[in-house]
């Protein structure tokens, strides 16, 4: 499956319209850029219909949210969905205030969200009847591993199935799910959650991968996760013993910028259950 | 000419005042220290002309436009031509929305821009008397080649007579034209345009080029896009087999930082028509 | 005193709350990831006082700050204060515009501030009694080196005793002071300030640190500021003849990341006062 997802990514001239945070923007401009598309960062609400319906795909990512960009989230997923155009959505920090949360929430439940990325602490906040302030990263007990996937699996599926969207949990292993069939991808180190933006850096350039793939939307996540474990794995080898998280930053979009459909061929770690 | 022009901007303390997307802003700001000024950030309408006042130029970059910051980039463009000061700006996205088209066009009618930097598109669309959205990124049609060279000269030496500014307009052929004069510039390799904001860096060096060159605008700035393109070549030479768009951004400020006006006089390739 | 501060800073799961300029603010969340805590950024004022209730400490850089944030900068210090959790100010460009003077001098008259980290023209603006204009960087007077040090001291002391604060200045030697004790500080090379936001990165990673040796502050922000200090001596060791500022940067993340207690104690320089 890796090729013709790949080749797409890099052949159709897939433009990807971000209204993200601004910490890492700069992180998923140039990783977008590494996959062979093309970023468009638009926020302000008189011009985000309009980038929306030159983009290919939409990348709504809420690290820094305030209320003229929630107002433009909600705006440009409109235009997307009458376009019919996916839309990804990265709930960064839900469960640590109220606004975080109701924002995803509200933005699932008002629009059509195609695919939404998280970590299983954000995730199961946007999936809770109620709103409870925790925290920013995964919780202690949000693991995935080995022994509790099929419990992790059968959540994502529920997920999914409630959402009507292609649910992708990054942690230890990572479960990209719909409501029938999920992958679950093994590639990746730890030490990428001492990076600034993995997370968000995978939304974007998944949201690319997504565009260029309409018709195989589960797959191309699920190619676009392994991608990024992949280039994790190999920026991690790369490393020297005076590199550290800034160097790593850049060897995984280097890594990223390098990679083939034979290289995610032969390296991509998963299963499907 | 590269020594005193390039000498100017070492030695007289310019500082760079930018009103800037926050896509691309911290290479910005890198850039302008590596190339020896120092640059400050500032877009909110209440400071924004103190801070123009104490800086020796203005770079105003529509990239992430929004409402207050446009209220600012004309306050802070009035105050600068008010005390003489040097002002670029750079039309990110013109045609892409009716809001950046329009901005851009009424900076350029309300205020005295000395330099207008962008693409072949950019250009196009804030010379147009409609406002026509189209794409983010030059049209494919909107190549510079040696074929079309005149032509887009031309082209450009008429915006230059109908804007009163000096027009840089970057591509495969970098063009740098005043109504009479242009410089027609070979630096650069093309995988360039594979890292997010090297158009953004090069206005954001260009403003200090033009500050510490008040007397000398029209070379200022066709030796800040010389530079910028030897830097891309020194950097891009510089790449491993395991490099990628990471590193190659950092090559080129760092390439920038070590520039001369000896190691620009002998890479530099332009010829002036 | 090094090891069980800075082994504080890796173990007790540290989250910074940053309210902080969009020019720096990825450096400042690797550099807090890389010194071993978590960053989180929200500058909303619906949310900020919930994050900081979750967050271990409070960064304000008022960088490019703006009405909203501002805002957000007084209701996330309050709730800082009931909730007995270390603020850290900074200050950044005081003295270049009205609204940074005020919004600094403010925030120290109305909320209770545990460290002020700037230059020393930004230290002289928040304490003269009235608002002045001046630049952006430290002034050419404002040097602190070995023959004014015991006048600086003694000014560092005395802005102590007025904020009832730790004052950190940073400059060629830097200073971190109580009303009582000062320590100065020779690690560092010239070179860092040719890096955008070495400063900025530092009071993030300083507010880590105090958050975690609450009782022990002035020590805490001490070894922050010989941390930062001797890993730009051992970036700049690292530096090849191509290396400019972009890399520079990166590898003062790196040394941060790879520091450890014995490294600090062999190569910090310092003295008390």
């Amino acid at each position: 499956m890796f090729k013709e997802i790949f080749e797409n990514v890099k052949t159709k001239g897939i433009l990807v319209h971000n209204i993200t945070n601004y910490v890492t923007v700069n992180d998923c401009a140039n990783i977008i850029l590494a996959i062979g598309a093309s970023p468009v960062m638009a926020d302000e609400k008189e011009e985000v219909c309009e980038i929306t319906s030159i983009a290919s795909g939409l990348n709504i990512n809420i690290g820094t949210l305030n209320k003229n960009t929630i107002e433009s989230m909600f705006l440009a997923a409109k235009k997307a969905n009458e376009l019919d155009k996916p839309v990804l959505l990265d709930p960064v920090g839900a469960g640590a205030s109220k606004l975080r949360t109701n924002t995803a929430k509200d933005l699932i439940s008002k629009r059509k969200i195609s695919v939404i990325r998280g970590n299983l602490s954000e995730i199961r906040a946007i999936m809770e009847s109620e709103s409870n302030t925790r925290g920013v990263d995964a919780d202690i007990e949000d693991v995935i591993n080995y022994d509790n996937l099929e419990e992790r699996v059968a959540f994502a599926k529920e997920c999914a199935r409630k959402t009507k969207a292609i649910i992708a949990i990054t942690g230890q292993i990572d479960i990209v799910a719909s409501d029938k069939k999920a992958y679950c991808i093994y590639n990746g180190v730890k030490e990428m959650s001492r990076i600034t933006g993995t997370g968000c850096q995978l939304s974007a350039m998944t949201t690319a991968f997504l565009a260029a793939n309409k018709d195989n939307q589960l797959e191309a996540v699920a190619v676009s996760v392994m991608t990024m474990g992949l280039a994790g794995e190999i920026a991690f080898k790369r490393l020297s013993n005076m590199d550290g998280n800034a160097s790593f930053r850049n060897y995984i979009i280097d890594a990223v910028y390098n990679m083939t459909p034979e290289i995610l061929e032969e390296g991509a770690r998963y299963e499907v259950r």
